[in-house]
């Protein structure tokens, strides 16, 4: 049957000497012998009739050393290369690079694809641009080395984060970011038209999480969330990836503490192991912790705030930003830690859910993990009582039928639990010192941008 | 200081013998010993003086024997019980489950959270129940260790989608749901309200995949899609979760292919390993694969359906329903394979960025992937050059400026390119033979429901 012939090896047999293409991570592995590399061009260099070009795929950057073919390239060319591979000359070596003991003669170059002119310099290790710009051209900037370290350093706190939990048992679940109503307030809640109705964007996977507890017991999530947020800052997006972990039978709402510390502490050792090129790009060291995070009450926290400022925040509700970087300094000084944990937030100022310190039902076993000045997470324990959230979704002025499936859950059944969410975007803005959290998001979103900027996009005359 | 004590071994000194929890699956390992297990009660029988309660954990299932407080115990109660294990004598091993060689004799029971009474029989093997009434009552249903394996397989999928690509070098990104404008057409797309503007819920991540090629050389993406689906169908949902990979410097169309291949193999053997016993419960198989999974394209799809069946469908511009039975059929007999790609659809139906065949410009480097009768992806070829995919955006009646960012990467060097987005879902429902693929969504979005069916949200009274 010649339709389930092995088409790999017919092409094969077709194709005379079609060399296999090399990666130029393994180039040093092959002086002296003929390769093929396929990547794009960082920077050219002519000197009268010998040129040099740097060319980068995902595994490196290698010296291309030609002639008026390799000239006439420009940056970011796609391009196919063959040619043979050399030693440099001992006094040539560049050190901060692994393939800089090698570079390739080029016997072939071939254009996959051409680049128009750079609107500004790509070539050297910054980019220097404002934010605004950045975010204008972000299909290349994210081709420069610094902006692509920092998604990779994102995709491997993801990774760890998922890891970490799988590891105690937790299952990965894909939380639904369409939701047919808002019980906690819809001021900043984006709607959508569901065929002829409204439902919303979720702000958060709360209620799904919590009620897989009684089917799954430990669940987890990574997931887009939503937050029509009509301010501008430096820390607010409108569409966020949120890493949501949720689990049962705990003991106290320490132990979701400890979870989290335990995640925490999995993705900077994963960072640290496998980013260390990154971090150094940034000059970034990861967050400082010492045996155990410290564990502050809100109260505590505003008596230290008092004390070391004079700022008498002391009946506040909550921690304004000031108190956040305040308590952060505190807690690095005294206790030798970047992170902290503020806990017993007032049980009114929470949503329904929130599980009151039965020692004093005013504040709750709620806690927000702060680092380097700002909230990072926000978790603590929740109410399992079903009699309770039924109080409190009358006193919290909710209707029951706008949570039916999260009461359904607890009407059968639900253990003492507890959970926490932290912002992917956040964590990496704070692990590599970044100044706004649009600088971690691929493709940021916020109130004059969904990849263009809103104000450019009627005016601007399509290239 | 005392604010950075551990707090851990701080309450471990102030509770007097507080037992461990152990998990169910390690009882077998306790024989004779203390312990104390946490979980859910699947089953209670009563016999006079003694009963017997099967109790459920994430890690299994126990016996538990005891007297009247485990006789009172109801199903889906939440408990911890502390005991002692015993190997249970020979004759009355169960052999299906792991804990099959003890049973656990309570000393002390103590109920975490109430249930109200089932309303349907949630211990039997088989639910049993109606597609609606498994959706009603989804908190509950999800209990039910068939519905678990569901997504216990699901989640397996998904860490194997992954596991396999980032093997292959593929760097993860976070996909964004919130998009600006609907280039490939608004027919099916939901509209959210941002703030004074229009904009939609992302249909796939195509155009971000793509343009991220330019960066990184090969992205995936586990995200929600979109689709206002106006019609109830065994196989659609509003919101799904699509597998996404895309990558760079391809030879060609065959090495999307392949890679296609490699990922759907690396899924069904860690779904072999891992999941066996979820198969079983099923009585699922994975899909039968030969040696290659067949290519063929539209029109030699076409006339072996004409040969086979008489139907003359050589000219339609698609397969319908029936047509992606058949040749699965067709496939299963002729290459023992119950995956199949068909290849070379219309160009002029498909996306402006599919890549037509030269050799017959008609026909599109696109390809579908088939599975026991359905589409489980699409995927193909991409057009990279600039001049070709501006002109298509012309012929295609689009607006350049709906897509800007996308084309600002292929302005500056994308190399050829392809990909392939997998349903989660379809694959899921296909793997363990489920009717309907809302039974393969923890939360499925309908025409008709979300988490609610919308006719019973206003007269449903409120428990």
């Amino acid at each position: 049957m010649w339709l389930a012939l092995p088409w790999r090896s017919w092409v094969k047999h077709c194709i005379i000497e079609n060399m296999e293409r090399t990666l130029i991570a393994d180039t040093p592995k092959k002086v002296g012998e003929k390769v093929k590399i396929k990547g794009f061009v960082h920077v050219v260099r002519a000197h009268g009739k010998i040129a040099f070009a740097d060319i980068t795929d995902r595994s490196g950057i290698l010296q291309v050393v030609g002639r008026d073919d390799l000239a006439a390239l420009k940056p970011q060319y796609a391009v196919e290369i063959e040619g043979t591979v050399n030693a440099r000359p001992e006094k040539m070596f560049n050190d901060k690079i692994e393939t800089g003991k090698v570079e390739m003669f080029a016997d072939k170059v071939t254009i996959l694809a051409k680049s128009e002119e750079m609107p500004f310099d790509m070539g050297g290790e910054e980019l220097n641009l404002e934010l605004p710009t950045l975010l204008d051209y972000r299909s290349l900037t994210l081709r420069h080395p610094k902006q692509k370290a920092i998604f990779k350093v994102q995709a491997v706190i993801i990774d760890a984060f998922r890891k970490a939990l799988l590891e105690k048992d937790f299952m990965e679940f894909q939380a639904p970011s369409i939701i047919s109503a808002v019980p906690e307030g819809g001021a900043e809640v984006f709607k959508v038209d569901y065929f002829d109705r409204q439902v919303y964007l979720s702000q958060s996977p709360q209620l799904y999480k919590s009620l897989l507890v009684g089917a799954f017991e430990r669940v987890f999530s990574v997931n887009q969330i939503f937050r029509a947020e009509p301010s501008v800052t430096t820390r607010h997006l409108t569409e966020a990836t949120s890493l949501d972990a949720e689990f049962g039978f705990i003991e106290s709402w320490k132990d979701v503490l400890e979870m989290e510390e335990y995640v925490i502490r999995y993705i900077f050792a994963e960072v640290e192991k496998r980013c260390k090129a990154e971090l150094d790009m940034f000059g970034a060291t990861l967050p400082k912790l010492s045996d155990k995070i410290p564990v502050i009450k809100l109260r505590e926290a505003q008596e230290i705030i008092y004390k070391r400022t004079g700022r008498d925040c002391r009946n506040e509700k909550d921690l304004a930003p000031d108190d956040e970087r305040e308590i952060c300094k505190w807690s690095l000084e005294e206790n030798k830690s970047d992170l902290v944990f503020v806990s017993h937030f007032l049980t009114k100022k929470k949503p329904f859910y929130v599980y009151p310190d039965p020692t004093d039902p005013t504040f709750a076993f709620s806690v927000d993990l702060l680092g380097r000045g700002v909230e990072w997470s926000s978790g603590g324990q929740r109410l399992n009582d079903y009699e309770t959230i039924i109080k409190n979704i009358h006193e919290w002025g909710l209707k029951e039928s706008d949570v039916e499936l999260y009461l359904q859950s607890f009407r059968y059944g639900v253990p003492p639990l507890g959970g926490f969410a932290l912002g992917a975007e956040r964590i990496t803005m704070h692990v590599l010192g970044l100044k706004n959290v649009r600088e971690a998001s691929l493709f940021p979103r916020d109130l004059e941008r969904i990849d263009t900027r809103f104000s450019s996009t009627e005016d601007k005359t399509s290239k």
